[in-house]
């Protein structure tokens, strides 16, 4: 390759992400990362590189990925393939410095205009823990390991890594009372989790099978899951998880394609009971991908207070798309389904400060004797996820936001 | 008025709902109904009725009616005056012909794109009925009396009016069993609901007060919330409805205008205890709207099995929007917000079958000895509203569906 990456890039040639960016004029458009650079593509197309110029063009200068998308994989992975080719000649083409722009200097944007959001809950870690602290008694339900419990979530509210999160006012509970009051959370916490973006429309009364699944996954991002604990914890009965969860989420700005992950794949937890046979799926179902936390807090230097793995979770993508459309449930392109918390098997693996303190009750302890139960105004949360396997390392960035104060 | 209109007609000079559809030509437009007519709008803009005719002309060409909504409330009551005028005016005016589309030949389309749906649970007799079958010891949850309970729904599976359903397949743990089999639902139910559009965007961390809330209601829709009973229950906790509810919803295709029904703004139930202070609102919180459902089932002829009132509601729609955006979430145009089944004070005022034959226990008797417990394959649903008094209606049609057989 003529251009030069830094070692140990998320951006290899081996991930091509595509995502939405300006460079500080305001239009956004369509680019794809590499090391330290955004290929422009609006630029790209109307150099010709795609053929059909003034269509990519207009594709590529839209505010968002959806059209895209929905033009389906074949076309994705064409533009792919060329982009792989121009960045594969031997010497500097003559239109380099027309396509690329500077990643660090550049704005991302949401990458998708995302029409309906799904939450899962598929780390049985997670949900076992969670469980504890909420139904001691009963911490796996008996649905868990019959279905990928998922519920729908708020489209509206998810945003682009960077934008600062509000701290929610709503009705709490305090402790030691039955009576709620209405004042700011005291619990803001994250979840650390992955979320697939649709690529394909389905029709409404036509489930999408298990096998049918890699046709409607275009590609993957990193997903905070802002939870606000003691609203959730007085709310989420019977209905589910509302006001706590809704007030933001943040997604990495680059969508790794499906694709670029294939290296990856590894075989997922053994399922008992068997799964039903329109959740039964063979081979590797999940994907090595390496995830951490570190929290900027109280200003201290960032600090990594999780690591944990996609490998863990216990329902596949696939699985999760297969229940998701079973009833007929039709999906649209740029929907996202989130994975829910992806907690591992001990506690420093545990993907959100619900667990990593056990409810509060065990602070963590961070660098300058700062210690954290719940997130504070001005802290600083960063996500990060890389899959690296002989050699090639395909990564996805980081999603990150600032807790401001509540209103 | 010049044009005569059906004694006892929805579609009143009080109520000018608006809606989308076509004549057969395929071709989707706005149009307001009166009486047995619609009046197009797309044509009405070009023959100047609204001043800027290009402008209005493409906005009323759109398939949808969220560009409109979204010019905010002056622009609509303007058009509302102008139609209004128009159809006041003391002899039939030349452009009539060509402004008139016949009701009953036209086909109605979604009137909204529906960025976000969320669904209440607003109704006490209804929380309480349903939460005697699915939690004996503890039907109304401590939190019910103290915040609307509400949760997010899926978008893509809304429907118009006349739209089939498809009874869905999933998991049900069959009576006497532990474990869940795969099966089309036994168990289809509707759910009689008013639903409200958002009219306005607001933006993310700023809160919509119970004042305010006027100003982001556009207007009312009847919401058929079809659920999957035995599904429902089986997935329903930790995190609530999912595939028990996400395989459709339908609504009736004429949007009436929340201003044509401030004639029946009545004194909703007490609430007790008093709200919080976010919660806290004054004066007539409801609306006197007539409701009933009929079925058609087994080839008998339409019988009404149930007549509520949306009077009976506890919480207000003013209510469930300053709670949805106390914590900051954003609401967009377009946005559908439905109540929760509305049931009344005595049986024969249920909103749902699970209600109206207590769990399958009391089934209904039907014309011709026909009984029904949860729908069967070919039944027809239907759903009707009105609001009258002095001589005045302001009514909604229909939202209808009839249940197809499982695939």
């Amino acid at each position: 390759m003529w251009l030069s990456v830094p070692a140990n890039t998320d951006f290899s040639i081996h991930n091509l992400p595509y995502g939405i960016f300006h460079t500080g004029d305001g239009q956004p458009r369509a680019g794809i990362a590499i090391g330290d650079h955004i290929i422009d593509l609006a630029a790209a197309a109307e150099s010709g590189l795609f053929g059909k110029a003034r269509f990519f063009k207009k594709i590529f200068s839209q505010p968002t990925l959806n059209e895209f998308i929905g033009l389906g994989k074949p076309v994705a992975q064409r533009i792919r393939k060329k982009v792989h080719a121009w960045l594969q000649q031997p010497e500097r083409p003559a239109n380099a410095d027309r396509l690329l722009a500077d990643r660090r200097a550049a704005t991302m944007l949401m990458p998708i205009q995302v029409p309906n959001y799904t939450d899962f809950y598929s780390s049985i870690e997670h949900a076992t823990n969670v469980g504890k602290m909420f139904r001691p008694d009963n911490p796996l339900l008996p649905n868990w390991r019959w279905l990928p419990v998922g519920y729908h979530g708020r489209a509206s509210s998810i945003v682009a890594s960077g934008t600062p999160v509000r701290r929610p006012w709503g009705q709490i509970v305090p402790k030691g009372q039955e009576t709620p009051v209405y004042a700011p959370s005291q619990q803001l916490d994250f979840e650390l989790e992955m979320a697939f973006v649709i690529g394909k429309n389905s029709a409404l009364g036509t489930p999408i099978s298990v096998e049918q699944a890699d046709e409607y996954i275009f590609g993957l991002v990193l997903f905070n899951d802002w939870s606000a604990r003691d609203i959730q914890r007085w709310e989420y009965v019977p209905l589910g998880p509302f006001l706590g969860k809704n007030f933001g989420s943040s997604i990495s700005p680059w969508i790794v394609p499906i694709e670029a992950l294939k290296p990856f794949r590894v075989k997922g937890p053994r399922q008992t009971p068997a799964p039903l046979e329109y959740l039964e799926q063979k081979g590797k179902q999940q994907y090595d991908i390496q995830l951490e936390v570190a929290v900027a807090a109280g200003g201290a230097p960032e600090t990594v207070i999780s690591r944990s793995n996609t490998r863990y979770l216990y329902w596949s993508m696939a699985q999760q798309l297969a229940h998701h459309t079973v009833n007929g449930c039709n999906v649209q392109v740029g929907d996202l389904m989130a994975s829910g918390t992806i907690s591992g098997p001990v506690p420093g693996s545990y993907g959100s400060l619900l667990e990593l303190t056990w409810g509060g009750k065990e602070p963590l302890s961070l660098p300058g004797g700062i210690t954290r139960t719940f997130l504070q105004d001005g802290d600083r949360l960063v996500m990060r996820a890389a899959a690296e396997k002989d050699g090639i390392r395909v990564g996805f960035g980081e999603v990150s936001g600032v807790v401001l104060e509540a209103l």
